[in-house]
């Protein structure tokens, strides 16, 4: 027998697992409570298409959830789309009460709790809302904002280069951390980089396993942001391991400064499905999207090394003074391997 | 009653009150234990000249340090200078039993051990050597390589930018980070600054009382390294507040670029009895100091904050590859105020 509160954490826990194959739908976990209290079902939804967290817990439980409790991190679907609407199927099973952490915010989705307590279920919303907020954060900003969520992801040494006089950087950061970089790219749709580095350090864009370094089944869209289309023919980035989308300002529009207009490149990310977007440089880009308020993340990798010289890892963030700087919050500080990571969170730009 | 390892504990954290006031000598802290274990007497060295932290420690004791024992951080000294022998006035006290930390390295106050032994006194040592040395690294380090302990601090962005691109520096780091530095720059003697940083910020590098804002009685040495003599007669460092030392090629002689010979620096600061220094920048004085390698530990007050133009933290440090970078190890990280704060050590320079 465990709490509700127990059981959200739980649920928790088990979104987290979609993370990176959900897209363009949001991350969900569901318990589902016996009229005891003990777990009779959970589940997580695992990909867009697939069923969602309430239904693979509905499959588990069957006639046990009859007079049972739902918990789940997401208020349940009240539409068909690729599956029917969950306020249905939880109806159906005959459970009797539905604990929710967050409502959902999309038009098209939402309604499931009203039509809950149609049908004289009860239902409680807002238990850990906080910690369930956290685990969405980037299919919820991404349908609040109408774009992809975005983290701006670097490595760079202690005094704030990511190479040497001499253009070397590998590697600046530890085995440790670019394990760490290879998970967090295994959460993301997208891999966004500038045709500037794609041109000097020729990545491949790919989340790798860690056993064993072989190709991860489920591969982020890469994109390469090239006004003027000089991505070489050869580059990996254009290999047959992963999807590319090499972006010029003929596909998408070119902004005031002539270079790919980087809200329509959004945009045209977000008509893609794609709702989580993880920024990888060169600090060109870097800074054109910081500059523009579409930075919702920076992870940073820094190495206790010294360089004093060679290049920097942000450029041209539109900053002339030190009152305009973007300011930032702290929200993580771990050690990994040598290096330190941390995790901010941008002020909101004020418009 | 007090076991002699929760004694040495204390013994060192008593030692740590004498940090930025007892240069040229060591810190050094003391409990007197009576026969039957209890705590009959503590004290530590509190200013050069002063009495031994022993000697403080037996004046409360008195008649009950009689078949005792002494627990010191530092092994009690075997000479006569400023104040007579502690060994000595060990034997005189009747002390049965003497338990040493770390040994004294200096030639010249080395052999209390001996002197005890002869006198049949049972000494031990090592007891929390590595707490203890962790203490006194600046003077231990600094007798060991007969020339201060530097310490790098900066303070700058995530991106390493000490200023943005129109020179503005106010504020970088938060009012928290900024009072720390106040009170590390009461634990040195001396605070080595650039003339490039003089005339641009006109930093009067004072100590100050953190509840008050008024000047601490005991103030380190302001050093300013001036190769070509170009310290403004009005700038705020040959102020009143504080000694100053201004250093021109012509005082100590220039290295083979025609600057200030930094090792000869050190060796003129050793001379007047400077243990540990804090270097507060520039970037290009913090980069010849490490390329020299003579920076024994960095600080890094890291602000929250994204510039991407502007004066980088270091520069010319002697690196032209990625595998010549300095490396480092963190010993510490801490959020201080909305800013991270580092305390990394370099790895020693391969002659």
């Amino acid at each position: 027998m465990v709490t509700e509160d127990e059981a959200m954490s739980r649920a928790v826990a088990l979104a987290a697992r979609g993370l990176g194959t959900t897209s363009p739908n949001p991350v969900v976990g569901c318990l589902l409570l016996g009229p005891d209290g003990d777990v009779v079902g959970e589940g997580f939804h695992a990909y867009a298409g697939g069923p969602h967290a309430e239904i693979v817990a509905l499959a588990q439980a069957g006639e046990r959830a009859r007079g049972g409790t739902c918990v789940v991190t997401l208020e349940p679907c009240n539409h068909t789309g690729r599956t029917g609407p969950c306020s249905e199927a939880l109806i159906g099973a005959g459970v009797r009460r539905v604990v929710i952490a967050v409502d959902d915010p999309t038009p098209v989705a939402a309604g499931g709790a009203a039509t809950l307590r149609a049908a004289g279920i009860e239902v409680v919303t807002g238990v850990r809302r906080a910690e369930a907020e956290k685990g969405n954060v980037a299919w919820l900003t991404a349908v609040r904002r109408s774009r992809p969520y975005v983290t701006w992801k670097y490595a760079a040494t202690l005094d704030g280069r990511s190479a040497a006089a001499d253009g070397t950087s590998q590697w600046i950061s530890s085995a440790e951390s670019r394990a760490d970089v290879h998970v967090l790219r295994g959460t993301v749709d997208a891999i966004v980089a500038g045709v500037g580095t794609v041109v000097a350090d020729d990545p491949q864009l790919t989340v790798r396993d860690l056993r064993d370094g072989t190709l991860a089944i489920k591969q982020p869209l890469r994109v390469v942001v090239d006004s003027g289309g000089r991505t070489p023919e050869n580059a990996r980035v254009r290999d047959a391991a992963a999807p590319t989308w090499i972006v010029t300002t003929a596909a998408v529009g070119a902004g005031p400064d002539g270079r790919v207009d980087l809200s329509a490149l959004l945009a045209g990310l977000y008509a893609k499905g794609v709702r989580n977007v993880l920024l990888e440089g060169g600090p060109t880009l870097a800074g054109a999207f910081l500059g523009a308020g579409l930075v919702d993340r920076v992870i940073g990798y820094v190495a206790p090394k010294l360089l004093g010289a060679g290049r920097t890892a942000l450029l041209d963030a539109g900053v002339g003074t030190i009152a305009d700087a973007v300011e930032l919050d702290f929200t993580d500080i771990t050690q990994i391997g040598g290096d330190l990571r941390f995790i901010a969170t941008p002020h909101p730009k004020e418009s």
